[in-house]
């Protein structure tokens, strides 16, 4: 059986218990995963385990795992630290294939009553041949099985795995990407690793036919070598995103803190990274960033691009932070300028590049001209169009209108743009904008462009994919399949 | 007459003519000055003057300067740049000491006739003795004196200038700065500065009593040598923050389109920073983050921090970024532990540092025991609350009343600690979160707490404020009397 066929199971279980759920207090954080599996609708079987017995929604609480009838393929548990050991030897009845430990408590708290409690897991799982994932994460996501552990996660299923040593970081990349519109093969969550790790789950994915896009969040490696091999393997078969957390002497230790991890050498990382084909990013949102840029943006010729938006200010300053990048913002040429000066005034606007369409931006019909004069001219590979709430000088520009008359106009940019085209609502810091600029932004990804919070997120995301197309073009093209 | 005191008359009008407001749309761009002089409260005469005549609010509208009854001190115009030369010479028989040019249409345009016509703005105001304040941009805000560019801005003073080239930059700031708590003494955006520059206002600056922070964005200058003399000077005298705009090629030209500015080489910006004690940052929020920084976190003895919040992944990362800036997050020691410990389960919490107290957060009371121990171990100069609600499994933690159970422990430990201590709400971009975090953080600068929306806000910004000290005790000093 190959290393896929072992593990592919676990993705898709026949029934689940949940062991270790409360029954007195429904917003009690042992609750999660029922929430979760009944919202995205899990249809087989899913038993509620508990030593005091009742009764939970209806359903039957099962004061031991050996008192359900028939058998149980995937157990999550949220048993407390102490009789988690003996969770295992009562799963060995049951026929159970994996056993996902949530609770920590663990080898992370440094302390040597925990390191003895998961070394027993891993020794009694072995003697039993029960898979583990954890202790101390969130474990699965697969939409396509309906196995969750989010409230409001997305019950579509998509081409992107990420694999997160963070339970928190896991959930909090599925809900800041999902908004912008992707949508995951697998999410796994696998804390301290004591029996399946990073190396396990990187493997499998790579022969994943359902995934075609890998992110990791990991803090530190369990088998160095292995580890090696499997992330070269997984970097030819799919696009490989890392974050990757403990970088610092200060990150170091708090990964150790986290999930006992040793983080390894900053060098060391970005090695591997520049050998093996694998794009690098430094925070959450800049993952969901470049997994919102792989699915979405149209790969862009080259690196020169026409900014468009209002405002003179803003537009010197995303210039400058498209240009650190590395990314080209040529200048306009007389022949288009004249073109566009046929229908445009001089006074309010500036037409460079970054072109400030202040005057004309809510005329209807103007912005979407204006693109299709500027997506035509050759020197541009493609274009953004920005929004940046600093250029309003009433303090609700909502409530005037204008706010909503700008959108529309940027929504004209679309159809209009022969080139890819993307958008930078700059999300403002300004309580009463923040929420506007939110809607907006919802907006367009609904469209599904390519949509990004700041100017310099835009930037940075953009020039991943070029460099990362300057050596791997072949690698992105299976994405848009 | 010093250079002060010829200067000091334009931040105290006795009386402004609106010159080209418009009488048909309330909503037009150019109402926004008597929107906001009126929102403010400016108690001297505002005369309304448009050749069409008519009434604005039961207000006359004079078809002329010439028609006003008595003097007029200052003219803020958005007549268009063809009529800007004429306005000058009708300025003279009213006894017009400056005249603000909000309207664009002149160098900026890079075409001909704009040249000219600014050209003629300067030959006749210079003629006339009449000092202008642009044209191309927003003007003047002095709450002391109730003048305003922009509705919403504080009606109360304080003690931060700011000069901006670009009128959106400076609206911007202003917002994003006065909701954490920042205060005004005088903010200017002067546009194409074909009368009054930057070194002008500079010069002023350093010699105003009402101004202890001088934050400034600057495209280009007018005179090297003289700005050179001017910001050395301000940098002495005043705490001095500078956002350079137009960095890189794509930027300067998009500065040269903005406010005709020749933005000048890099290094040499970098090396007038260092050489004269200037605080430089890359964004308005950074600008925004450091003013807050300046004015209410109490000046930590060193580099050394603990970091405390929720969620094991996110500890890693705000780990990462203090580090990455330079700042030092020492190893909880064995003693404090066992003291934290007393009170604390391992299971859930990370009592490392950073701190995640996830199990005991929202436990009345032990997030103030928590801080009053850490805070009193030597090894340590200040502390960070941090949130992310990446850590949350919910998809909404407001409804269940997690988050403001959360924000109340954030607030425990305000008065528990006895070192500096601010808060980083880190602003998520998932939609749903983001107006909730803003609340929180809102609660937080209404109890004059230092508040940063991300991560690496915060340790950049703390890291600006050590730097600085680090050479520039003394400047500092002066700021919280």
């Amino acid at each position: 059986m190959s290393h896929f066929e072992s593990l592919d199971p676990l993705f898709h279980p026949r029934s689940i218990a949940l062991a270790g759920i409360t029954t007195a207090n429904p917003e009690h954080w042992t609750r999660v995963f029922l929430d979760a599996l009944t919202e995205i609708g899990f249809e087989r079987p899913i038993y509620l385990v508990n030593p005091k017995g009742g009764k939970i929604q209806g359903h039957k609480v099962y004061r031991s795992l050996r008192d359900i009838p028939g058998t149980v393929d995937y157990v999550i548990s949220t048993v407390p630290a102490q009789a988690s050991p003996g969770l295992v030897e009562e799963c060995d009845t049951k026929g159970v294939r994996a056993i996902h430990f949530c609770t920590a408590g663990f080898s992370e708290t440094g302390e040597e009553e925990g390191a003895r409690l998961e070394a027993q897991l891993v020794e009694a799982s072995r003697r039993k041949g029960i898979r583990i994932i954890g202790p101390n994460c969130m474990g699965i996501y697969c939409p396509q099985s309906r196995l969750s552990f989010g409230v409001g996660f997305p019950q579509e299923s998509g081409h992107v795995a990420f694999v997160s040593q963070s339970g928190g970081n896991a959930g909090g990349l599925v809900r800041q990407a999902a908004w912008r519109g992707v949508r995951f093969s697998k999410v796994i969550s696998y804390g301290n690793a004591c029996d399946l790790n990073e190396s396990d789950f990187l493997e499998y994915l790579a022969d994943d036919p359902d995934t075609k896009i890998i992110g990791l969040y990991i803090e530190g490696v369990k088998d160095g070598a292995r580890f090696h091999r499997a992330l070269e393997r997984a970097a030819k078969e799919k696009v490989v995103v890392l974050l990757k957390g403990g970088i610092t002497h200060g990150g170091t230790r708090a990964a150790a803190g986290h999930t006992g991890s040793l983080a390894g050498d900053e060098v060391i990382w970005d090695a591997l990274c520049r050998q093996f084909g694998i794009i690098r990013v430094y925070s959450l949102e800049e993952m969901a960033d470049i997994l919102q840029t792989l699915l979405f943006l149209p790969i862009p010729e080259g690196r020169n691009v026409a900014l468009i938006g209002a405002g003179g200010g803003n537009s010197v300053l995303i210039a400058d932070e498209f240009e650190k990048k590395g990314l080209i913002v040529p200048q306009l040429p007389q022949e288009i300028i004249h073109r566009i000066r046929e229908f445009s005034p001089a006074a309010g606007n500036i037409l460079r590049n970054p072109i400030d369409y202040s005057q004309t931006i809510m005329e209807t019909g103007k912005l979407g001209e204006l693109v299709s004069i500027v997506s035509g001219w050759e020197s541009i590979d493609f274009l953004i169009g920005f929004l940046d709430l600093s250029g309003f000088a009433s303090p609700q520009p909502s409530t005037s209108g204008a706010l909503s008359r700008w959108a529309d106009g940027m929504f004209e940019m679309i159809p209009a743009s022969s080139k890819p085209i993307a958008m930078v609502p700059q999300l403002s810091v300004v309580p009463e904008d923040a929420n506007e600029l939110m809607i907006i932004a919802q907006a367009f990804v609904s469209s599904q462009v390519p949509t990004y919070m700041s100017f310099a997120g835009a930037a940075n995301s953009i020039n991943l994919l070029l460099t990362y197309k300057e050596s791997y073009a072949g690698r992105l093209k299976a994405l848009r399949v």
